[in-house]
């Protein structure tokens, strides 16, 4: 394996370039609208010349490959000018549009069932059937490394009469995998999950942060709000999918309906983990995820939606069936009943102030970008 | 009353003038590019020479208010070169950051409770205490007079063993008012509801088209997805909140917490109605919302979630307690139990391939932009 497997696309500034698009190179990166300009790249310098990938993304997978074939020519051999990743400053890497938040893994989906509504089925009756998503808020997708307060809200704890006012005592992570949509659809017009892997640009790790507290007492009966909407940490790289290995994935029973199956059925083989204050405390992988990019997009346009350039429909937490996999500390900890016991004595239900979390991720030999956040006090 | 009152902004463009920022002045159109560009506003000509009202919405309310005046002592004479409406095409007139769709009508609250869960409650315990609200698709949000395909997904009615995929057969419309973000706020600082009218451009009508059949499968436990996120339609023109006459809002009981309480409470005073195939099936109001507009936005941002520029906040299907008033079809034929008769000898319960809807607004005299759409067949 070599740096050129992998070859996420972000966006950087340095003290004398405006934000614009490039190209991680182990720890140094190219600048790409240098790179067209100086007719490194035979594509139009415009697509890199922003502070956001998106009129790249849009340019589509022929755009995408044709540049991501002449990166490696190119950086075969030693290139000038690189910036080491230490001088530049990552922004957000695209303008996100839509954020779609799925609920694809069935261990996860099972855990918070049995957690929030005890006395049901742990899977609601539709979630065999369906990638149950909703939309989340794209206005506070944030990149990685950008500090997390901890948000105030409204919460009503079961023995009280009334709900009341504060900082949320129970804020948590979701360790989830992103999927970054390229080119976009048509109003009107589904996308067969045949077809549903030409729009994806690539993939990122997500932490989407969660006040238990809040969307327990908010969610019924429209779902998760500001519980959710706070902040949402997202990869500054996004892998491109050509360099991801993917495999088949486990047979569904009930088959769903035809407009969610697809030819060759395929999960991306991902590793996962979650580091709180240096410490991974779960390891998991995008295998646990029973529905798949396809089926999640297959769903979204099946009632004529369209997809835009920088959609992000993130897959909802990854947890397996294994304690040490699951992917939120309401699971980890079972809504606090098993605190964490952490190596430095403490032990953790919850984040606490000052916490910082790590998302990781790895395949096929290299690392994907990583989510870092710590949380901050109220203000 | 003179149209003078109202001047609501919009974006058109004409066989030789690209999409552009315009103000509407009865049945013509002041192009405000090239107004500004010739001196005879104020301001930078790039607020309006955009095929959106971001820019102009982004530059906040001092010159809102300067433009407002200046426009005002304009018209006051007749003034050259309007453009006639019939010669205008109207475009979607901003670019939609996030839409949040409300729940903020009590009678609407509690008719939809009856119906989805008549084994409960009509209120969830939460709904007095905060205004619920979800986020929906920004990026199916579309201008009025765009067609609206009758959306296909999955139902499974309660006999049934299972799913099936097919076209809705409870399509239904929501009469809505909603809120357009100007100026953004800071993600972390919350707004508190004594200053978020300040941030508000202005509102327009919302037809938050829903199928009814796809709605009841999919929303627990994440709330509406498929079953919303096909189509939105909103007017094509946005009328200044300085247009608008408010009046005092009914005391709340219980009195909301502090965070939600406003010096001087107040709802928009405008009356609505909704047209089906011409003939008027309900007329409401504004006046018939629990949660203002204040209340929202400080709801909304009270766990540090920001504001961005071009932000749609809907208020919600607006019934009143009435059933003439009722702002669905959903709850105007008790879930099709009692079926509209329509002057043509025909029924309906919920909409069919053909029918147009046209939601209207009135307020001090003069109409707010309508919201229209005609029902296609699925492809």
């Amino acid at each position: 394996m070599t740096a050129l497997d992998h070859l996420p696309y972000g966006v950087f500034s340095t003290s004398d370039r405006r934000p614009r698009a490039g190209v991680l190179v182990d720890d140094r990166v190219l600048d790409l609208a240098d790179a067209a300009e100086s007719g490194l790249l035979d594509s139009d310098p415009s697509l890199y010349a922003q502070p956001a990938l998106n009129a790249f993304m849009a340019a589509g997978r022929t755009v995408w490959r044709a540049t991501r074939d002449a990166l490696r020519d190119l950086l075969q051999d030693e290139v000038e000018a690189l910036v080491p990743l230490a001088e530049a400053r990552l922004h957000l890497p695209f303008e996100v549009a839509d954020y779609v938040d799925f609920y694809s893994s069935r261990a996860h989906a099972e855990n918070l069932g049995r957690l929030f509504r005890p006395d049901s089925q742990p899977l609601t009756p539709n979630w065999l059937h369906l990638p149950i998503g909703y939309h989340g808020r794209s206005g506070t997708v944030v990149v990685s490394g950008t500090p997390v307060r901890r948000p105030s809200g409204q919460v009503k704890p079961p023995d009280a009469d009334a709900p009341a006012f504060r900082p949320s005592a129970r804020l948590d992570i979701e360790l989830e995998l992103g999927l970054v949509i390229g080119t976009p659809s048509d109003l009107g017009e589904p996308v067969s999950a045949d077809q549903a892997l030409e729009h994806v640009f690539g993939v990122l790790l997500v932490n989407d942060w969660s006040a238990r507290d809040l969307q327990a007492w908010e969610y019924v009966p429209l779902g998760p709000f500001l519980g959710k909407s706070f902040a949402t940490s997202i990869a500054a790289w996004v892998t491109p999918v050509d360099a991801i290995p993917r495999v088949a994935a486990a047979p569904q029973e009930p088959e769903p309906l035809p407009h969610l199956r697809a030819a060759g059925r395929a999960v991306f083989d991902i590793d996962l983990e979650v580091d709180l204050n240096g410490e991974t405390i779960s390891r998991s992988s995008a295998r646990n995820l029973y529905w798949t990019a396809e089926q999640q997009i297959a769903h979204l346009t099946s009632n004529g939606a369209a997809l835009r350039t920088g959609d992000l429909l993130a897959s909802g937490t990854i947890s397996g069936d294994d304690p040490g996999s699951r992917g939120s500390l309401i699971e980890l900890t079972w809504n606090g009943a098993e605190p964490l016991e952490l190596a430095d004595g403490s032990e953790r239900t919850f984040l606490e102030d000052g916490d910082e979390v790590v998302l990781r991720a790895r395949t096929a030999g290299f690392a994907l970008g990583e989510v870092r956040g710590r949380i901050e006090p109220t203000a």
